[in-house]
């Protein structure tokens, strides 16, 4: 039995990047590895889409995180936090460690953050030095109008917009310059197809002027350091070099194929999802779901656990069940980076099968039915 | 989009497989090789049920074929040569090559050899020294009841049962002692899932017998040199070290799934994939068809080079046309060797959304329900 991850990272790994990253390691203070951040960095651009520099951690995401934490706030400064899942409370713990003041927009887990809301806190509040919003909840598939958000934290000067992109860059839109996001964060485990422990971090220049005098303790994460080196292509600690050479790959890979194709292929591959998933006569989590993953509610008489159990053991089929307040109660399927349409077609069958071996009643068949119907006539 | 192999050879190379390939080359007089050989000698013999020793050839499986005739037959003897497809026709061009007498045993193509029909021709004709029968014809699909053929030429004492089992052995059952077959042919491209370049033969004591006294020129597929190398877990020419590597780990994974397990799961597979095509409308080319592929005639309307194009260019599917003079009546789904239950929904899944762009009339997702209600219950 073949194994077949559909866990919201990591993800699959292509196999031309795995053959790139089995090469012979390479030192990476001499002049072949600086090639290779030369061109790492011109993609990462592309890839960001903004002008400014993207820095390269060798960490976590939740390291990226906590850079942009630790960089742009000084002690006891205000920070709002849209909390509408897991990852948007970490974005408070951290602030919190730090000593920023919280201030917590609650969104109830699968409902997404109304834009206005933000306007009225960030009016009604003074001296709010940034926002934290993760642009696609992994805990719970919802999506983020971060476009209109970045609209509304424009007008406050003296506001950063800090987005966490990690599941989400390069399988949604994200136009880091265009709209006017001022920290974009992302990881290498998502939709750029890599082993996880790579972080990444687009800054832009108003994000610079605050990290100038930002006051938090910082060493490793300080991001000063990060962009003074790779203004010669370089790092000021070791870089993680085989994932740096993968991601090099991985970069080529998602040039060749164009941000605006996969774009356009995560939307029909997450359509055909969620209408095959609707199709089972199963729920969606997500009032606004992103392209990245689809979180569907485990029906009533199933056992959540003894499902994704099942799909592992009898069909091979890796899927993330609920975390925290969700545990049991959803189970997540993932279709960002490195997937197709077969892919999407193995998740649904598993599914179905699994289903109907835990006694769910439905039409076998039927969700490969409408997926096949969506990838047949695109969205 | 990913590439998925659904071809009867090659066939898809499991991972660990590959690595174990990818490994620094060794060399083949070393006492560390031997030990492998003599590890692969010990699972070939498990594989072919058999207690004879098996040979290894670094050839494709007609090397073997070819080793066959020009081991056991003497210029001018006859042949019984079944030829009901591509491999039987390989045969008995084998055989002219080498001035043998070649008796053919026409079959149509898709149609399975009456045993009977062997047993006539024995007695009928005298000195017939061997015959020739395919297991799984390749080109067509058809399983041959070699079992049956097996009684019927062990009454025979001067005649020699010649099994190509090259895309059946590891796939469907070959008992290669019980079923008195005395020389019986693979590859390793097909259920061994390793790549081409390999090939195997297994030889009972009654074919040894006649390999002593048979007068055609050979040198390269000399069995008598392999066999007397073997005894020392070793090759008379340069064996094809890499793909040995591979074998080792091949038959581990064969032994440690076991064959009759391995057997079973290609039955289930292959009646899942026959009851979708057929719950598709569509009709089998086989009478008798082998679990090793599935041989679909082309609908009435469709153009079935257009429809193995299409599988090809838009999903990645690589199925096999039709030979000779099935070319573009039929095409073919391999499923033997490294396939799971998903691997078949995929093949399925393709053919329906490709069927359904070139104007095929059917259900969407009828094939799937059926292969999933056959993977569900078992058979």
């Amino acid at each position: 039995m073949k194994k077949r991850l559909f866990t919201p990272g990591p993800t699959p790994v292509p196999e031309d990047i795995l053959l790139e990253m089995a090469k012979p390691i390479i030192h990476h203070r001499t002049s072949e590895f600086r090639k290779i951040t030369e061109e790492v960095q011109g993609n990462l651009k592309y890839l960001f889409q903004t002008k400014s520099p993207v820095l390269i951690l060798a960490s976590s995401g939740t390291g990226a995180m906590e850079a942009a934490v630790s960089n742009i706030l000084s002690s006891g400064e205000k920070a709002l936090v849209v909390k509408g899942g897991k990852f948007g409370e970490r974005f408070a713990e951290i602030c919190s460690s730090y000593g920023a003041r919280v201030i917590p927009l609650d969104v109830e887990w699968g409902k997404a953050v109304k834009p206005e809301l933000v306007e009225k806190i960030l009016t009604q509040e003074k001296d709010i030095k940034a926002v934290f919003i993760t642009l696609c909840e992994t805990s719970t598939g919802v999506l983020t109008d971060i476009q209109a958000i970045g609209r509304i934290v424009a007008k406050f000067s003296d506001t950063l917009l800090v987005i966490d992109a990690i599941s989400s860059l390069g399988a949604v839109s994200c136009q880091t310059d265009a709209w006017n996001l001022d920290v974009v964060i992302s990881g290498s485990q998502k939709a750029l197809m890599l082993p996880p422990g790579l972080s990444f971090l687009a800054i832009s220049e108003k994000a610079w002027r605050r990290i100038e005098k930002s006051q938090l303790p910082r060493y490793y994460f300080d991001l000063k350091k990060y962009h003074k080196s790779s203004e010669k292509f370089d790092f000021p600690f070791t870089p993680a070099v085989s994932l740096i050479v993968g991601l090099r790959k991985s970069l080529s890979l998602i040039r060749e194929e164009g941000i605006e194709n996969i774009i356009k292929r995560h939307e029909i591959l997450a359509a055909a999802t969620r209408t095959a998933v609707k199709a089972l006569g199963l729920e969606l989590l997500a009032e606004k779901p992103a392209d990245s993953l689809t979180a569907v509610k485990v029906p009533e008489g199933i056992d959540g656990a003894e499902l994704t159990k099942r799909l592992k053991e009898k069909y091979g089929v890796n899927f993330a069940g609920g975390q925290e307040k969700l545990k049991g109660k959803i189970f997540r399927i993932a279709h960002l980076g490195y997937f197709d349409k077969l892919d999407i077609i193995s998740a649904i069958s598993a599914l179905e099968m699994a289903l109907s071996e835990l006694g769910y009643k439905f039409e076998l068949g039927s969700g490969i039915k409408a997926a096949e119907e969506v990838l047949l006539k695109g969205i």
